[in-house]
């Protein structure tokens, strides 16, 4: 089969892989039961392999517990599959409704709006709300997500961008930017790419001094961080000072789906005029049934979390002890420097190849040219021997391929 | 709690709800095994009553299906409950794979794409090929869907928009065109709120005749029309002319997800380039081993088809003859027009109030102002009872309401 436009095509792809950041997904099959353990097939009629996923996104391995998996099957026989429509016509469920009051209250605040995904709740969110509020000027951290970047592009308003964490920088933007324009400031809390937290408190106060909206994105965080596991402005102590906090149903949640929380008035603003979300099929009953219980359980998961970060915290000892150049994350999120994106990829077809490690290497533009890495994502059920075992195949590779070791 | 903002929040709000246009949303449970029966709770403490669903896109009723319960019960004891992560990073299932070769197979395509959901889709793939064909035009039908139009409006590509289903008006604008550039026809078969259906053929033979790309929305017709439920081009024979056929597991699927499906060269370049693509949780397994399942069931349902065509005609018999304005489908939608906002809304609560009949009312933006409507979806399990059911209580309501009826 050809078609018209073929020849641009081609050369469009073909750039992407002399660059050698052309995406080739692994065909995995996830094990309940077994995390952080998979099946790996090396092509679709390959014989599948057991490899360790160091990549996950399922950072507390939500995804195979049991509880999750029950809640999720007795839905799916009760009300079946699908929710059948959109929120408004036909699609609203009552283990939805119940999922955002919970949601809601979680995170302290008046109300709660479910997406379909993070990405979506933060495209229709962020964009709605800047095209909607007049005259509004988005400042926006230059780390954000592409689902923020998107949402802020998609709704036409005026925005500028303050230098990653830079509470001074964005200090200065903000002053110089007219007094009576209405403000955004949009951040995350954990970036998912270096593992580093945004002073969330010092970014309340300039949003304070200068009247501005806070819209932050806990999507690394939700699960993971502060009490009963509600994040990180929970943990310090922020959560009543932002407008929006966005999180997402696909990681510490193990599930998939997005959410806003905030005020009332304001979650309703966004429900009443988000196309992405007023036209599209709700999430299914059996996702939310799915998620009330992983909510449950993260509420009450500070073993989990405990044991999360020390897994964390011994790897990135391990990795540097070493002599591994690990990045200094402040969070569970270990990311490991190559630099370039041919090494990057060929280091992690070794350790899949060779050493049955699973972890996908990390190019443009998820992050900048000449800062492309392995990201490891070591959860509780990463134990010890687990931990060794990466750090003595991450040596053999680097060693082979003559990767630069920490200054 | 009360945040910035909160006057224009509030009066955009009043606004809405001024108009008779703020949207309340139905508190469901679906019930497995009794399609189309539902529970529906009037405030979150009621006791919870027995409806008839009228307005579901769950067109079939698959998602109370056994057999796709089932598979989804069996995948999530098997795989867990999410991806954990996006196609490229741990999120990629073998289920997801297979269902994209099934796919693809189905509409006599190379390769298919799945997303989260069909909006996105349909935002991700237009937008991105619609902005990386340097100098692109996209000519849009006037009643696309707003995930259509989203996408198109995110590429920034000029655009053109084409009077409903007008060849003669597509010829004109495609002709007035500057030849050498490239084209994009966006347009799709069944379209959801008139019900009436896209002259496939003669528009792609302005296809040819222009050189332009074609991009075809099936969303409510996949499970539905042609050989096999591959949709309305299979029937009628133009499949293979399509560039892009776009397709959703929210409806006749009886889940949620959305997909593309076209030549491999295509595909890989939506799925390289697309940031509502790369940025986000994959399908869990359970979903796509769940619509694996539907689409097998779906592949060989012409009882199921023809008992959903036949219900449908019937209703639309009926309703005529007891002077009901319903619109003249061609599909299996059956619109019946109010004229008003407020009535709509007021013919819908009697319906759910007095006859346990549960129809969302269709108001702006979704249809033209004007044009409010109420939306029935007749399936195969709204069995002759139902029918003459619905049709009672609707005269009862035209007559209370003094509403209009055909001319």
């Amino acid at each position: 089969m050809s078609g018209r436009f073929d020849s641009l095509f081609a050369d469009r792809l073909g750039a992407l892989k002399d660059e050698g950041r052309y995406r080739v997904f692994a065909d995995i099959e996830r094990l309940a039961g077994r995390f952080p353990k998979a099946l790996y097939r090396g092509s679709p009629d390959a014989a599948p392999v057991e490899v360790t996923v160091w990549c996950s996104n399922d950072y507390l391995g939500q995804g195979q517990h049991p509880a999750i998996i029950a809640a999720m099957q007795a839905s799916a026989g009760r009300c079946g599959a699908g929710a059948g429509g959109t929120r408004n016509i036909s699609g609203n469920s009552h283990e939805l409704v119940e999922l955002e009051r919970e949601l809601a209250a979680w995170h302290g605040k008046e109300a709660a709006l479910t997406f379909t995904s993070g990405f979506v709740a933060n495209e229709a969110a962020l964009s709605v709300l800047a095209r909607q509020i007049p005259g509004c000027i988005v400042f926006s951290d230059a780390d954000n997500h592409a689902s923020m970047i998107a949402g802020i592009r998609n709704s036409r308003a005026e925005y500028q961008i303050f230098r990653h964490n830079d509470v001074a920088h964005l200090r200065s933007l903000l002053a110089a930017a007219p007094a009576d324009r209405p403000k955004l400031i949009a951040f995350e809390s954990v970036y998912s790419m270096d593992g580093d937290i945004a002073p969330i408190g010092a970014i309340c106060d300039l949003a304070d001094e200068f009247g501005a909206l806070t819209y932050l994105d806990e999507v690394h965080a939700v699960g993971l961080y502060g009490p009963q596991g509600a994040g990180v402005a929970a943990r310090d102590g922020q959560a009543h000072r932002l407008d929006i906090i966005q999180g997402t149903l696909g990681k510490a949640f193990g599930l998939i789906g997005g959410y806003i929380a905030g005020s009332a008035l304001l979650v309703d603003f966004v429900r009443s005029f988000a196309p992405g979300f007023i036209f599209t099929t709700a999430l299914p009953p059996v996702i939310a049934a799915g998620a009330r219980a992983s909510l449950a359980l993260l509420s009450a998961a500070d073993d989990l979390r405990t044991a999360h970060q020390a897994q964390a915290g011994k790897l990135k000892t391990m990795l540097a002890k070493a002599g591994l150049p690990v990045l200094p994350s402040a969070s569970h999120i270990v990311p490991v420097m190559v630099g370039d994106a041919d090494s990057c990829r060929e280091a992690a077809g070794l350790l899949l190849q060779r050493h049955r490690i699973y972890v996908q290497p990390i190019n443009f533009p998820t992050v900048p040219r000449g800062t492309e890495r392995l990201r490891f994502t070591p959860s509780p059920y990463h134990n010890d021997r687990l931990l060794s075992e990466l750090v003595t195949a991450l040596g053999a590779v680097w060693r082979e391929l003559y990767l630069p070791i920490a200054a």
